[in-house]
């Protein structure tokens, strides 16, 4: 697939880092900077901005919070045309901590937002807009969103956001591709103006092909990780994506290179991929946190009691 | 997904037998044979019916040979609709040594073929289907097969063969959703009279994608494994076809308690999956064999290196 405009989006720091309270040291991550930069990757995203006043920074590592200057560290020194990237949460975010886009080594901030809460992140993509970032909403758990919701929260964005890129989010890995072709046409249809982009979770080893299926039906923006790293299943491989995108500014490589060293023995320390619980989840379109629950149990591998258990759950 | 005629075939055995010199012993195979009866898998493939004038029984296990007797032992008492499988390679068999149908426990040959040796593969499905077996032919390698000859080879089979289903096989791993889909509307519109089937290599992490791409494009016939087994990055997980697919007559949990039980610990003995120098073969289009013989090297995580020695024999 060759299409230029089709831009490419590291998150592995960010989505990483929800499985390790966001605590990669300066050094990891000026590798992943190093390999993404050679690899000539569009986009790193490093972690969330959230606020000191709701979360301690003694109890969560600094990519939580990606102050300015920690950013600095990573990226100082290093030749690169890698975009720097932050996600918001709605509620979560302080927005007068946030300078503006000259004074910062950020050039985008991505707001993640269920629809319910898509006035808000209209407000607050339109002040980091304002502020002279490039910006996106990410629409999250989309597999449970109702389509008459969806359908007037994609025309609040059309109509009331600066955002540039609008993400179709399959936060529980429940997306087959017919849901991915009928969620990104329905998005490309309503959004005249924007980019439409998209973020799979592999929890049933779907998400490099819902990214291959998001690309046919013409979203131009695709989100990956180095090795597939993420919460629970993960995320899409970043290294299949740039294996199949035939632009040759991208280089898969280094990215072959920094797989090898850092983190075939992160995985060693750390757990993500697929693991059964969190498969079951999403075939049956749920949040992975029950899956991630037993996988700290005794219980880790007790597939079919962990499926009874959940499918009553839901039938209660 | 919902449609009736939709069958599924379990090749645990028969491609995990790959990995393992086809030497799973007796309990193991009943274990299989047990769970995926109970979960309603219609057809479960054992192995290879291999000549034993080509092949050493001292050298390789049961399950490259398939004896009759080998194959009761297993599913002797045991109540079941699962109708029994085995493999044939084109000029690796005896076809003396098969009995006919009514006299064996076997319900289904398969025979596998290169796109060159179809006149061969047609004479041997004549042979098992006179013998009163139900028969596929497996078109294997099919990324590496000419168009014009692909044509004429399915042309050949929808006049000359009695196979009741004709397979693509994408042994490299290397199918993405949309030659996937070229493929099998190819196939459809020439086979009228037979049913297509899909067998899926997971290198790229798209044989589910893949096959669920082929049941989109009326593929009827889908080969799983359980928890992914199978040589190199192993096939299409069966768990995840049976999630996927609506058809109340298949229950997924004893699968799930079969993972839990023999395939976690199996997994730490033998190795299969998502590995990146098996990606690197399926996004070039290559056989696996580079990937294995690096496995088993102490280069065995030198994934760059793999990739530009790859490159440039290629390129020679």
């Amino acid at each position: 697939m060759f299409r230029e405009k089709i831009k490419v989006l590291d998150c592995t720091v960010r989505d990483g880092g929800l499985i390790n309270n966001h605590d990669f040291d300066t050094r990891f991550v000026r590798e992943v900077y190093k390999a993404l930069s050679a690899a000539g990757v569009d986009y790193m995203e490093v972690g969330y901005k959230n606020s000191k006043r709701l979360f301690s920074p003694k109890e969560f590592g600094k990519w939580k919070f990606c102050d300015d200057e920690e950013i600095k560290k990573v990226t100082d020194g290093i030749a690169s045309k890698t975009k720097i990237s932050v996600m918001v949460d709605v509620d979560r975010v302080d927005v007068d901590d946030v300078v503006p886009c000259p004074e910062s080594p950020v050039d985008m901030i991505r707001v993640a937002s269920y629809v319910k809460d898509i006035d808000k992140a209209i407000f607050l993509v339109n002040h980091f807009a304002d502020k002279g970032y490039e910006t996106t909403v990410n629409i999250m758990a989309i597999s449970r969103a109702l389509d008459n919701e969806l359908n007037e929260a994609l025309r609040q964005l059309e109509n009331e956001s600066k955002a540039k890129v609008i993400y179709i989010v399959d936060s529980f890995g429940a997306l087959y591709q017919e849901t991915t072709e009928f969620l990104i046409k329905k998005a490309k249809s309503i959004l005249k103006t924007k980019e439409v982009g998209m973020h799979g979770h592999n929890n049933q080893q779907l998400a490099f092909g819902n990214t291959i299926e998001a690309i046919i039906h013409d979203a131009n923006y695709v989100d990956g990780t180095v090795y597939g790293i993420g919460r629970a299943a993960g995320n899409c491989p970043l290294e299949l994506i740039l294996g199949f995108l035939k632009n040759p500014k991208f280089d898969i490589r280094p990215v072959l290179e920094l797989i090898s060293k850092e983190f075939i023995p992160l995985r060693e320390k750390i757990e993500w991929g697929y693991i059964i619980p969190y498969a079951i989840t999403g075939m049956l379109d749920e949040h992975p946190r029950a899956a991630m629950a037993l996988r700290k149990s005794e219980k880790k591998e007790n597939y079919r009691e962990f499926f009874d258990s959940l499918i009553a759950e839901i039938e209660e």
